[in-house]
């Protein structure tokens, strides 16, 4: 793979041409290698559940073929000739963004997720203004290019194959816990143990936080007390309806229809609940939610490029990694079944070398 | 009027036998004065919105007789053996508690309204199980004996007239502009220009915030601009509907039905409601809320008895006083309907002398 001066850069890859979740091979062309970019070989990328929202078009409406994938990590295989952050050979990572206006006050304190102008551009099924409104493609592919500002640095003695999943999962749950200032001896909650709820639990865990975990598929249980939670509380039970005034914190990552009381009515007094979990419809009785006095509630986007790396770089650092489950692309239209179900523990994570 | 050793004390009221909004005079006797109890002769009291949700038995279930009334301002004119806080002769404020178990983390740090045991005692349709769980009853009535913990003291030089609404209207906006951190140059809002409503503008004023209105009453627009408001907008308005990431604090005291996303989406990344208003029913989207991120939403009930304490001094300071129409004691049906109609500018407070 290499990037001639001024040439677009074929792409292999896998894509849904419906809302159905069926992928083929797909062949196109990434815009060619700018200055300030770098061109990325993809080693692995992660499933996420919001890719299953895209392709069904859920959310904001899907251009048809998409590419999913905003998990990427690879190495670099090329530079443009203003990029300084990076060399070829060195790993780098690719999350939810690609590009953003770069000159309001959200961007340039680094929270390109809140773009004021409304001009984050995502990795995939996205309009990039930088390159003639072309749409993007995902990390279910063998190669991308990217700024080199939106790429982030990989440590050379990573565990290459779990790092993809922090790229979404790990940022998008860092941040509100850190936002919402967690610390050791705090009671806390995940609601949904998938992907972004164990990797939750991890770093709540490394806080010094006491854990509870709720998911409807109780054999996740033994797992996620392996993995260092205090209790497993199946949603479905009657000991979940007794929780009340117990948390300082819940994070909910639940991307199905749920009711969001039954989960805020656990805060205690002052506890914050932070929802990253997105699902089409989640319903909330505004009476009851009133009657819950004192207790926070808000939702949170992934989080910006600097506290990315920042989350990387401490991940890293403290050998927290996802639990993952490594497969052949060609298992993708089987991965996303498993995902819709919440059965899986807890990222699938695909070797991009299977892409031929 | 006395405390004689051990007696109960004979009171007259306003008392509505249903939930038609219609006073008729009422007698009953308070509970004996304890060692720690003061007897105030009360000169003013408040009508607050909540008086008509609990006539109307909108919340939790209503004993007939009430005798509604939570903004209480008089005269203590006896005090038990043990009293060390009040003398006969001051001015006492009571607001809508009269005690609280006093044992819980809560209640030791004055936060009663949070009784972790649920024992907090409001000052009227509510079991005061520490007198053989009679039912209380509340201002609308000549004079009260509370637990002098209960009283809140009110300086000698106080515009006495005006005192009462600050023990509901002023400390249920106080304490969570306070909680919020609301500062000098914030841009803010204001939902509902009622009791609430008018008080909140004017600490956020006195605190230098930038204060937006809305209301649905556009003849309110002149009186908010005179109290220091930089705009009035009427919800009705097309206006209403642009209005979009503008604000770092809302308080909404709206006490009806409304569409809280309405709101939610006017704050500023990282920007907070507080409701305070307790309508029957509040319309919130769930997925709509969940996509406007990091804004942060909570209900705030009253505040502690230290708190409103605090609150009160620092009214009177800092000479802020709600705008009030004092009525007879005669005009309490026709006062309700002007308040159900969000009419009132601001506050109707009953001068007690013409209960006769």
């Amino acid at each position: 793979m290499s990037a001639k001066n001024g040439e677009r850069i074929p792409t292999k890859a896998y894509a849904a041409h419906s809302k159905e979740w069926k992928f083929k091979p797909f062949s196109f062309t990434r815009h060619a290698l700018g200055q300030n970019d770098i061109l990325i070989e993809i080693l692995y990328a992660g499933i996420c559940h919001s890719d299953l929202h895209s392709v069904s078009g859920d959310h904001h409406g899907t251009t048809y073929p998409i590419v999913p994938g905003h998990e990427i990590v690879g190495r670099v295989v090329a530079v443009g000739q203003k990029v300084s952050k990076f060399k070829i050979g060195d790993y780098a990572g690719v999350g939810c963004m690609v590009n953003s206006c770069g000159e309001c006050d959200a961007c340039k304190r680094s929270e390109e997720q809140f773009c004021e102008r409304g001009k984050s551009i995502f990795t995939y099924n996205s309009v990039d203004y930088f390159h003639g409104n072309e749409n993007t493609y995902g990390g279910y592919s063998n190669n991308i290019v990217v700024s080199e500002n939106f790429g982030i640095k990989v440590a050379k003695d990573a565990d290459i194959s779990k790092i993809a999943p922090l790229l979404c999962a790990g940022i998008t749950t860092y941040s509100p816990i850190k936002f919402s200032k967690v610390k050791k001896g705090d009671k806390v909650a995940v609601a949904g143990l998938g992907g972004l709820g164990h990797m939750a639990l991890k770093y709540m865990i490394a806080l010094g936080a006491e854990v509870t975990c709720f998911d409807i598929v109780p054999s996740k249980k033994k797992t996620v007390l392996k993995l260092g939670a205090k209790r497993f509380i199946d949603v479905n039970s009657d000991d979940f309806k007794k929780i009340k005034n117990e948390f300082d914190f819940i994070i909910s990552t639940i991307p199905y229809e749920y009711d969001i009381n039954a989960y805020h009515k656990m805060l205690k007094l002052n506890g914050e609940m932070a929802i990253v979990g997105l699902p089409v419809k989640a319903n909330i009785n505004g009476a009851d939610m009133i009657w819950n006095f004192r207790k926070k509630i808000y939702s949170s986007l992934i989080g910006g490029i600097k506290e990315t790396q920042e989350m990387l770089d401490y991940s890293i650092k403290n050998n927290i990694y996802p639990e993952v489950e490594i497969i052949p692309i060609t298992r993708l239209d089987e991965a996303y079944q498993n995902v819709a179900k919440g059965r899986v523990e807890f990222r699938y994570v695909i070797d991009m070398s299977t892409l031929s």
